[in-house]
């Protein structure tokens, strides 16, 4: 059998990565510091010591270009590392395209995304710190979930605040957690000081993302025994993703493959980051590669938003970060992509997109899902409705390729499977999914209230 | 890295068996002939060309020990296939047990579940015999979504007849089909002859599988352009899922291990057929090699059926099978692993278990949970319902081995994986699962009706 007829090119455990890959140590321009959200002044290692460990403290502020992968990680990752690369033939087929498409599968993993790849190192250094607790939020349930078996795998407790709408929506994703060994706590709750001032006001409250953070980080901050753990936006988690690409590069270059242009979705940008950044260096030395960014119309940061520093949460807690932002009180409609409603992208993805190193395009969800069915149909697998933004894209490069006759490789990454979307799904095979439309002034309304540095 | 380092072992796709492997040439006795319903003659070829492509009629009927894999079916194979057999490291840690535990896992598949195994060759006979659309009916969902996606691989209609109170409360279940392109039709319905006689009776019928099956065989024996596809019981099926054995016996090879005990778990029996039919052969020739069948308590068709004639169906429309059954009326206790409740086993299996070859043993639903949840915390991966029986399994046999000091080499199949079984997993967690006792009365009597041969 030739390279040229492969469906899935694996890689043996030898080969995954030994280091995680550092887009500080190439970028042109490094992000601005974040800053201490009390004292707007540049964030120092002490800030933040009261919820994380020291080793992703260093981790989040190094410009060391590779990091190493404790050995322990490492034999944990091998659960489902590396994980395939499958070549589209399906899809091309029905595109009928002359482009190749490739896409990285992360949804072989326990927790049925690439999150987990970021778990795993969190629980490690907070148990190699004493930590015996660790407190998260988690709006849809992913993160939750790929912290809960991450705990497991490290002897820790694990409790992680839902959003209660979502506690009562989506009762699978909790149960999903409890098998894992987590603790779901429907958020507000009586758990926390700033849970119970909420219910004071309002015993009714549904909760949100900012409530959630902001009960995590009450509950790490004060027990000497928890620490907290985020899934995205922050450089360490992005840094642990770059194993994605890393693999995706290695496993192209066995069949003598160099992408063009390179695709994930973007939300916090931690997915998007792990595979495209190990491309920046390569870029920037002149190879022919797009990196391009996809986000939902609904919640349009990087096409959108404003670069400017801004808080990470509602009820600004966290550090302020020079980030692409429609405001931290922008509330994004409830699209089905829970993983990409936020309002801010990662630091480091916005200063590469500020210096043109990134492109970005939004896209509705109709035409999300209408990609999701054809990609369900023609290569077998169900993806997640975060992942499937990659997949429109990925359809619109190859539809172009069709025109041009240009034989592209084309990369994209699917993050996650879809099993948990299936109410989603049905919304759109009923006719029942709403596109959403800003107008300028109502993006102008939610980047009214930035903070003035 | 050495060989006995390895987490999962993978297979290239050229290593795909090129040919399915039939048990009945090396069988020492052939199950007896099945006979047609109405003349309780010895079934001949006519009587199934009603409704099976020629092709699938002779794989029925064959003694042939190896039957080649079409090319296109290998092709389609390739999207999952060979599937990974996993070492259970974590398993076998917490176990503390001198036993090495590896299993085969084919929840990897589009479909989740072995049964793709099967649809996909199924959809491509009948493509070839020029059928159009193909009926089949479904309980949980698993063989209507392996058959919708087989369908839709192939270009063909597919209509699923699903029993009504499953369609109501699985609706996930449902818009998965859909999302693969099948029709989904609550049963009883309108579309049948038998569908509306029994409506007629009963407006508010919840329907039964033997009523789906009625409907979809009806559907299929009256339109030229339709067949009827079965995923579970029959020679063919189980001859499909062959492919499952002997893979995992050349991936044990490859890192110098022969198993012993075999385990899967047996509703129908295509799945325990599937792992363990290729070792059938060795054992015959002296090898020491143990084939375990894992049944639920609440359907206890090897370890407490009789070896009779008995009918497929409640509706008594199947040929009459020897085999071992609880009696074709009698109802399992709605327990949580769907795909295990069927009043009898393959007649495959059953001859097999007959004469020894087979052993079998019976376990209840909170012990299945217990052993699952076990697996899940330590090796990653949920399991289906059905599946963990299988691991019930293993975990004694290598608790045996820690109480012995034996290093067996287990081998069971995780069929499937439990992304649409949390429901089930919220009712163990929350102490709410019943387990099932039946006297030998109980027994006797669903016994009574069976025909008189």
């Amino acid at each position: 059998m030739s390279k040229d007829d492969l469906n899935r090119i694996f890689l043996s455990e030898e080969e995954i990565p030994t280091h995680w890959y550092n887009v500080q140590a190439d970028m042109p321009n490094l992000p601005a510091p974040s800053l201490n959200p009390k004292t707007k002044q540049p964030l120092k290692f002490e800030d933040l010591q009261a919820i994380f460990p020291d080793e992703l403290i260093r981790q989040e502020m190094s410009t060391e270009r590779w990091i190493e992968i404790p050995e322990e990680v490492r034999e944990a990752y091998k659960k489902w590392r590396p994980s395939p690369l499958y070549r589209a033939r399906g899809l091309e087929k029905a595109l009928d395209t002359p482009a190749e498409i490739y896409y990285k599968y992360e949804g072989t993993s326990p927790s049925g995304s690439h999150k987990i790849n970021s778990s795993i190192p969190q629980a490690y250094y907070n148990k190699q710190a004493g930590i015996k607790r660790l407190a998260t939020e988690t709006g849809a349930g992913q993160w939750g979930t790929a912290l809960s078996i991450a705990c497991q795998a490290f002897g820790l407790e694990c409790v992680v605040y839902m959003v209660k709408i979502s506690y009562e929506q989506k009762p699978y994703r909790r149960h999903l957690m409890n098998v894992y060994g987590g603790r779901v706590i429907a958020s507000p709750s009586m758990e926390t000081e700033c849970g119970r001032q909420i219910l004071a006001k309002d015993p009714n409250s549904l909760g949100s993302l900012g409530i959630a953070i902001s009960e995590a980080v009450e509950d790490a901050a004060g027990r000497d025994d928890t620490n907290y753990a985020l899934g995205s936006v922050l450089n360490h988690v992005t840094l642990h993703q770059t194993v994605i690409g890393q693999e995706a590069k290695a496993q192209l270059a066995k069949i003598d493959r160099y992408p063009d242009p390179v695709i994930g979705c973007c939300g916090g940008g931690t997915n998007f980051g792990g595979i495209s950044f190990p491309f920046v260096k390569d870029k920037i030395e002149g190879k022919k590669v797009r990196l391009l960014a996809v986000e939902p119309a609904a919640c349009p940061t990087l096409t959108r938003g404003k670069f400017a520093y801004d808080y990470g949460d509602t009820a600004q807690l966290t550090p302020i970060m020079k980030m692409y932002t429609l405001g931290h009180d922008f509330v994004p409609p409830g699209i089905h992509s829970g993983g990409l409603r936020y309002h801010g992208a990662s630091p480091l993805v916005s200063q590469l997109y500020h210096d043109g190193l990134i492109e970005a395009v939004a896209y509705g969800q109709n035409e999300v899902f209408a990609a999701a069915l054809k990609f369900a149909r023609t290569e077998g697998i169900l993806p997640a409705p975060e992942s499937s933004h990659a997949i429109k894209a990925a359809i619109d490069e190859a539809l172009k390729c069709r025109e041009s006759g240009e034989k592209k490789v084309i990369l994209f990454c699917l993050s996650g499977h879809g099993h948990f979307d299936l109410a989603a799904y049905e919304s759109y095979l009923s006719g029942r999914l709403k596109d959403v439309e800003y107008t300028d002034e109502m993006i102008a309304e939610g980047l009214k209230n930035l903070p003035r540095i």
